[in-house]
């Protein structure tokens, strides 16, 4: 029995919310509300504070108005206070922190650092828990409030997929400081090139992805997701997609890559957004061995049913590049 | 920030196999092969090791002929070699070790207790995992053999349920000496008696449930569950049991408590097996607050919707008390 | 080749309405609107007109405030004008003529008449078809409106279910002046008894079914149903309606009967509606032999799987009965 | 009231089956048995008889030994046997019948005849019922036998899609001579163009569509299709299919044209099947009227949600035409 190796890391805990820049944050909010059913939970300054009806805490998704859309910030929950405190530590000696914050509505002191492909991150352990309201309490006592009888209601914040024009040193990044665990990752050119990555910290195949910026631009979003886990739900959301004219960039359909059931839609101020259909699969396995896709299984890994992707889904990120289209 | 409190323990990573007791050992392996698509992986003595298309290593069920059907044994795989050490102790020191078993096929060395209640568990850490013949391998990378064409195949295992003369001893001895988390219990009488817990050590809402036996006896079996994720699987699933002459207990129906989509059955030879049709809900939150249900709120706890459980369902258990019908 | 055999009827089309009864107008309306998703086209007096989104004429629906919940009346659309005037006359030689209205909002003249068993009916022609405003207009160009954004909308009016003191009167009835076909029916205590019938003008296994009234009484209503042929949807129509407040009375389950998924549930004027998951099986077979089901093979016929029916889906209906609870 | 008008036709009941012709008979057997579920009954000289599990008749797919792939002929049935004697008479003056045979395993005499566009088709009255062995009734009584344990398995044959030089010919000769309506078509280049037809006798929206042959070949296949009737389930076969390494030409996806769920692929014979994964909208309005595609909206038209269909669709057809890869 190998008892010498190292112990894996249990000190993140998961996806706490997003921030999300949009310059048309009318049209952004009523994509949220009225087609995916968020609840509104505070408005301040220039953001809104928004949650699925199955997250538990104040909000998963801090919509903020800005000239350009793309990513504000991405925060992840410690697994302990302690958790917090060596994983500041541990990033701060990476060079990468950039300080506390004293915390915003829903959450505590938090502490600010960018990824080495430029985004901005945050650690934090003190979380707002969501109280409905009783007319909007569920007999289901383990369910934060009721399903919304608006649009077709997502379940909640899943992922998020970065881009990044090196992969792997962001990858490395989230594995040594934040003890994510790569589960599948892409390698070209006889494995010398990280074209894609996903990690997790959970049973969630992942809770980050990262994909190359072949701009070689920082600090891009790919997209955010939310999660339905019924696979019916992401062709009604479809539906609903196409009936109320948002862009459909993919799907429904299936990736090998992660297994996921997915629906790619920009929403009005541009950003990509992934609703997730099934549950994909868990990993469980404490000793999981990293897939490897090639260029020669990529056709499967790309799409396992459901139509192709198209080529922008491949360099299309917020912000836009100057002098795209 | 509260810093000083005990961190949570992650020393165990999932449930990694069960062993199943049946006096009608070929009826019980074409229930499982023919109808949920389990594959058979080797045969030993009175033994057949069985696996879902999803489940990763050598197996996930061991159906052994006995006098009478029953749980043989539960394995739990720790998060690594050295959890697995510092468990073994903890567990020593409960007085309830039963010493190390050479392992089995499929798995190393096993260290052997019994819950307070007296069910037969172990510990391991070292698996082999499943290899599949060429003509099986999916183009699926993360997938380990394609999915079957018989019957509604299941994806993997999912939880166990055991039954318990006090519940409180056994779901104790799981949370200190074995790291899992309480997720929901069920109090009556003010809350004076648990009749039934539900606890896991990953998102899963439980990898093991335990409900109270009115009858006093020990070690017995509730239901051991394998997974759909889909619910349309479910309603298939109820579409061939009945075609095939399988009783149906209750269900398709959800839960209130777990949010599980429930489809419960008795394989031949006796033991109660559920088919879990969704993901239900997943639990990320490091603090997480047990939800706590009562008598005024058993009714939607006990089915949210889908038509309600027998009696049966309360006090049926495997091996069935003498006298009893 | 025997020709000398009576050829088929094809005078009736469809069910092209129902009125509906009820003490609670308000709330009937925001049941519908709310939660089914239906829509308001107008409103008249004491009635409001809806439709569901995949309805193509005026109404599907007319809600109309009365003392006491029950069945107004049900139109049947015929084939053509001259399906008509023949219908009419073969109507009124059986005596249960009641002679010509000049139409309602949303359709022209009708011909009055009573069942056997005291339900009100029309047969009409003239139909007006719904249009839509530019905003709520599909890119589907077979498709009469949008998806609605609120609740988990049904899709169209399916089929109604009718109780009966005697079943057979009625059932020949429908058949000898309507032309409708007997797909399946219930016979008690050795075939002398029919306490079930099931019957339709198309490929749907029944537009119209007639249940044995056992209080003797004449014209109650068992339910109306609206369809949304997609399982997952009826699951999500059971979480909204136990979040809602509103009585499930059964479901979702399948009946062997028809193979329907039903979801019965009762709305707040009292009227029992039926929420239809599937396709259930389409009956192109022009010489189709009726399936009869008798005591023996009841159970599986009621419930083919998803929890029983309680004692009161065979007793109640709409209006109750003085005295019953 | 307009009673002047031409009364609708209802004399062809249904499509009763499909002759394939195959240069690879024992892999397309595989492909039906074992992927899609279908059901030997009997077999002949160089063909096999089919049918799916809620098939009544005795078969509904003719697979025959073949040099090349394609269409063998299509077999309509009647409503009664006057309207089989009638519609001979119409055929006849139309100078495209052949004569009639004496019929085949599973049906009674059949009279023959041509398309203008050459596909050679037949109608018929007699049919012989399918007789499930003990074994394998299912206690649904309204099921002509179990659902098979094999593959995922299809419910019943529900359209086919032919290719035709001109459309328009064959379109009005199924709707003069046979009593077709038309459900939807596709009119290009100011209306002057026909290139695509839908029709039907019942309510599905088709039982025959008709997509002009650019090439100007005669009697050529698009398709055939085999309904599921449940969304699930077309995921499922596209999941079996990729492990199966049957080629996927396109989907799942929704057509826009008759809604429909659809998921196309290629058996190793080389003909085109398409799997139909919900129930689509029914069509029960007797005064119908054709809804008409034009260029500005096929884009929603061919595909409303799931990735595009390959330039292939629209001209591949079998048998393939020399010089074609």
């Amino acid at each position: 029995m190998d008892s010498s190796a190292k112990e894996p890391m249990f000190e993140v805990a998961q996806l706490a919310h997003v921030e999300l820049l949009t310059p048309k944050p009318d049209q952004t909010l009523r994509f949220f509300t009225d087609l995916l059913g968020l609840q509104e939970t505070e408005r301040e300054g220039q953001s809104v504070y928004l949650r699925a009806y199955e997250d538990f805490y104040h909000h998963t998704l801090k919509v903020t108005e800005a000239p350009k859309p793309g990513l504000g910030h991405v925060a992840w929950r410690t697994t302990s206070p302690q958790a917090l405190e060596r994983r500041v530590r541990a990033i701060e000696s990476s060079g990468l922190g950039l300080g506390w914050s004293e915390g915003d509505r829903g959450h505590g002191p938090a502490y600010r650092f960018t990824t080495p492909a430029g985004h901005p991150m945050e650690l934090l352990w003190e979380v707002a828990y969501y109280q409905a309201p009783v007319e909007q309490q569920s007999p289901l006592l383990n369910r934060p409030q009721k399903r919304p009888l608006r649009g077709v209601p997502v379940r909640r914040l899943d992922h998020l997929n970065l881009l990044a024009a090196d992969v792997t040193p962001t990858r490395e990044f989230m594995q040594e400081q934040l003890g994510f665990r790569l589960r599948e990752h892409i390698l070209f050119e006889g494995g010398s090139v990280e074209v894609g990555a996903w990690l997790s910290v959970s049973a969630l195949q992942h809770e980050i992805a990262l994909i190359r910026d072949q701009s070689g631009a920082r600090g891009r979003l790919h997209h955010i997701c939310y999660w339905y886990g019924i696979p019916q739900h992401v062709s009604d959301a479809a539906e609903i997609m196409r009936e109320s004219g948002i862009t459909i960039e993919a799907g429904p359909g299936k990736h090998g890559i992660a297994q996921a059931l997915f629906l790619y839609v920009l929403e009005p101020g541009g950003n990509r957004v992934e609703l997730f259909g099934d549950s994909g699969y868990l990993i469980f396995d404490p000793a999981w061995k990293p897939v490897t896709w090639r260029e020669e299984n990529m056709e499967q890994g790309i799409v396992f049913y459901g139509g192709g992707l198209p080529a922008e889904f491949f360099t299309y990120g917020t912000p836009l590049l100057e002098g795209s289209v």
